[in-house]
């Protein structure tokens, strides 16, 4: 991309509030230089017009790219080999008029080593409360620590909390992850996570479809969790109240026609409130990386089945069963006190008795049985 | 019902284990009295004739009617109009080969005041592990504690941990309670329960299939919980594990086609393991006792919704939002920066902050604008 391509896209991104579907178009249509020249003289006409009214001539590019150049970012756009072409195209399947904002974004400014489609096509998005509890944050990390460990990117929104305890398990674990920001790449929101944020930038991806220098608002969050359940091929919500970012994620990732997951806690936890809800409507109940594994892997990738403690009785038939509960554990009981206790006619109890005998639940002794020790 | 009658009752109650579907068509066809004297004589055949071999000439009758009447309790059969008929009727639904339990019990050896098909009628059952946690305790008693107030009867197993919560705490709230044991009525198992059973045979029902005298096995703990299912609207399974009797409750429950409910808990507690695999196949998740009434109660008695926060801002429509989010907290803000700020035309910006002012979100200042204190 030359200098000059790169100047335009950095214009556009900022001249209208993302995402703007009009811009879209028009850069479709005629390039982005030819956009952006469009848009300065105002040869552009209606809404698109409006929308870029307040900002048309406020040109920040070559200083956004001077940020990019000194934080060793790079701007991607639909140009590039690197865009989530496959994982935008959801946005098309979503109904406009339910959510206005179903749309790809048109840059994405971005740090790190990872490449974005690659890590898109196997993703999975941690998210939920900032006000986390113990219990929440162990989960997560302990979810992100297992997708790290399976090669599944963990995508959040850099926020304290759940989110945090994600990127940081997925770090720890050697492990991708993708931070999706409300604000400008170089601004570190909150301030609290400056350290995060760089780790993360040297690890996996911090993202963000705003330019240097954007503050986050409410309005932002929203919109920018479009991304997050855009980028995964499931959005998983460790904790989340009542009113929580984490359920508009959830609603973004059903939208997109993503997995919908969420974890139980107890009941008696109010961040636990949101997730509750969310099953109750049908979202996936996961209790460790597998479930999710299982839902983002590859075709054939199955959790293995939770182990259940099993025993020798549980093999038993039922009049086996009856036999076995008839045998005194002390002193002995003759076959004719067995077949009363059992309700079994003497003949139907010899034959559970030597299977039971084989089986070294039962032992003979001096003419009569008793349960065997063992 | 005449003395004869009982007592016929009463040793065909003993003389097969049940439940015996053979014996209660030869009783529905000649009558208790002809059907136990068929039986004493060996005029019966097949089948019946072996299930009955072991036990034919065991008549305990008289002495467990002397039981009964020290206990105060009675013999109930289809032909008291106590007896639960339309909740037992699920039984003809279920699949014999799959659940070949799936019969209704012969009689019922009963006590307490409560009249059974009332109780029945409205009745949810509390189940879950011994080994319950504090958690799973508190939930237990807070979820019987509800029902209870609001006339559901709580019925259980009677053992320690979920049930016996379930059951204090229904009989704390001054509600009906039914416990339905795997033992004869007289025979207190768990013996630690002795007390609690006789405070619900004061206050509710003990109910058990066995006669009296007869001890509690592995088997009759299975063969006991279809009725704890089918005696209740919907069973709940508060806290289980990987392999639970409460598990088994709530296949007959799935099977009798009532309402199956689990609570979540921690996906760190091996207790709540069978409950989060109950509600992954598709249980109720529920967290409150107004969740369970929603399922047994009567039509039109909803849950109400869980009561989320709300805020004046989450009225505000997206261009509201954003020129909200675009007013400064300290100092003020021109329209024309605010314009810019928000990505907006001026004149797209005026009408959003007259609604803003009028709602008490922003005020004018000095020629600007600011957010308003609050």
């Amino acid at each position: 991309m030359d200098e000059k391509t790169r100047l335009a896209w950095a214009y556009l991104s900022r001249v209208a509030e993302p995402p703007n579907p009009l811009l879209a178009d028009l850069v479709a249509a005629v390039g982005a230089v030819d956009a952006a020249e469009r848009i300065r003289r105002r040869e552009v006409s209606g809404r698109l017009k409006r929308a870029t009214e307040a900002r048309f001539e406020l040109d920040c590019a070559e200083k956004d790219l001077d940020v990019l150049g000194r934080m060793g970012a790079r701007l991607v756009t639909v140009d590039d080999d690197e865009w989530p072409t496959l994982a935008f195209s959801a946005f098309r399947g979503v109904d406009g008029n339910q959510k206005p904002q179903a749309h790809p974004p048109l840059v994405l400014w971005v740090v790190g080593p990872a490449r974005l489609c690659d890590v898109a096509d196997r993703a999975a998005s941690i998210v939920g409360t900032r006000a986390a509890t113990a219990y929440g944050e162990h989960v997560a990390a302990d979810l992100a620590a297992g997708l790290a460990e399976r090669s599944v990117a963990v995508v959040s929104g850099g926020a304290y909390g759940i989110d945090g305890a994600g990127h940081r398990a997925a770090l720890a674990s050697d492990g991708e992850t993708v931070a999706v920001l409300a604000a400008g790449i170089d601004v570190p929101y909150p301030a609290g996570h400056s350290a995060l944020f760089h780790r993360v930038s040297r690890h996996g991806l911090l993202v963000s479809e705003y330019p240097p220098g954007v503050r986050p608002t409410r309005r932002q969050f929203l919109t920018r969790n479009r991304l997050v359940a855009a980028l995964s091929g499931a959005t998983v919500v460790i904790e989340a109240g009542a009113r929580s970012g984490a359920a508009n994620t959830a609603a973004w990732a059903r939208a997109l026609g993503r997995h919908v997951c969420a974890v139980p806690g107890p009941v008696t936890s109010s961040t636990s409130v949101g997730c509750h809800a969310l099953l109750a409507a049908g979202a996936n109940l996961v209790t460790r990386a597998a479930d999710v594994i299982e839902l983002v892997g590859r075709m054939g990738e199955l959790a293995p089945d939770v182990t259940r403690p099993t025993s020798v009785i549980d093999e038993l038939s039922d009049i086996e069963l009856r036999v076995y509960e008839a045998l005194p554990g002390r002193g002995t009981r003759t076959v004719g006190e067995i077949a009363v206790a059992a309700g079994l006619p003497v003949t139907d109890v010899l034959g559970p008795l030597a299977m039971l005998d084989v089986r070294g639940l039962a032992t003979q002794e001096e003419g009569g049985w008793k349960l065997a020790r063992r």
